[in-house]
């Protein structure tokens, strides 16, 4: 397995660029490489690359980029809005809507949201990770974690959000580019409110079976990118 | 929260009966639970029943069996064959499917499977977890593992099985009954051929872009579901 990593730099077919102090202790530490083995290289803008280790020590890895691999494309404009879970669900949420194309991840603070203290930084890492070992040429923009409110308030009119807010009176998913999960506890009284008052709201159900909300998130995104392409 | 217990005995209003050592281990030292305190039972034959706590010592526990809340209700008839992952993503499709709501999984031990020891009990007990925390009033039934071979040679041949093992130019899963989802290596040729000669397989595609087989099996579910709905 050729490890794919995501730089910062520009990718252009013969020249050599350092990576980060991260991408070297990856590279020697966890997956045992060295000077000479492939790597693929992606910046969300310049395609994918077949690259060579020119060098690795312990704090500094050296790529000599070589061919572009694949052209930069396009990924689908979908974005998912998701309630705070338990670290482990919040981290599968994260992982998963990377795999299947998100573009943009906004973190919710609903009043029954579990985890008050997420780290951004850390979420950033998780979808990072999740699109090097998928074959996304992007990553998902990762948005501060905001209230509900904030999020509603903030929200592109013209953009529908479905909101898996119903059991089983709502149509399914449907070519919406939105998708929005509630916590494990499902949203407050007033937190409803205010989500039947927002005109782009639309109500859906994922079916007959309540379904744990990071199940909900993986479930809800399958239909919507199955309805994309 | 009301605790959901899967029990082997019949269901009846009035009736006191015993349940088992993991039980009261279960209400005791993990949910806090005591005499008085309510749980709901589920047989997978009688429906659902309110019930309390009668006598909770360590390694016994008595309910008192109250009205039936829920009616038995057929599960969807939906199958799930996955070849044995790494232990945690093995978990994660147990649990999810069993979320989902399939019928019947079927581990499979495929050329190029990760676990070689994976315990049945230990995959049966997270189905019975799942099904406890989920609304489902049946547990899934878990085969035992086989080689892709053993499963194909037994297989109905009235019941197609979506393989999704073509990228993008099958079609979407669409009201098959059965879902058939490959290791993270990908089937062998070999396998590939015996898959392509059986009459019952309908390749399919989960979309253009390259999902971990985790991500495979819930994904392919969720469209699953969603067709039967």
């Amino acid at each position: 397995m050729i490890p794919r990593l995501l730089v910062s730099f520009d990718l252009a077919a013969g020249c050599d660029h350092d990576g980060t102090e991260a991408h070297a202790h990856y590279l020697r530490n966890v997956l045992r490489r060295g000077a000479g083995d492939a790597v693929s290289l992606f910046n969300s803008r310049d395609g994918e690359y077949a690259a060579t280790i020119a060098e690795l020590r312990k704090e500094r890895v050296r790529f000599r980029i070589g061919a572009l691999t694949r052209p930069q494309a396009g990924e689908p404009d979908l974005w998912l809005a998701f309630c705070l879970l338990k670290r482990d669900a919040t981290d599968l949420v994260v992982q998963k809507a990377t795999e299947l194309g998100v573009s943009a991840l906004f973190p919710i603070l609903s009043a029954r949201t579990n985890a008050a203290a997420t780290r951004l930084d850390r979420l950033r890492a998780i979808a990072i990770e999740a699109a090097e070992q998928s074959e996304r040429l992007t990553v998902p923009t990762m948005h501060a974690p905001q209230t509900l409110p904030a999020l509603l308030a903030a929200w592109p009119t013209g953009r529908p959000l479905a909101a898996a807010i119903e059991r089983a009176h709502a149509p399914p998913p449907t070519g919406q580019r939105a998708l929005l999960i509630g916590p494990e506890g499902g949203f407050s009284a007033g937190e409803l409110d205010a989500l039947r008052a927002a005109p782009f709201i639309q109500p859906v159900s994922l079916g007959p079976r309540i379904l744990r909300a990071e199940t909900a998130a993986i479930a809800g995104l399958a239909l919507l990118v199955r309805a994309a392409w």
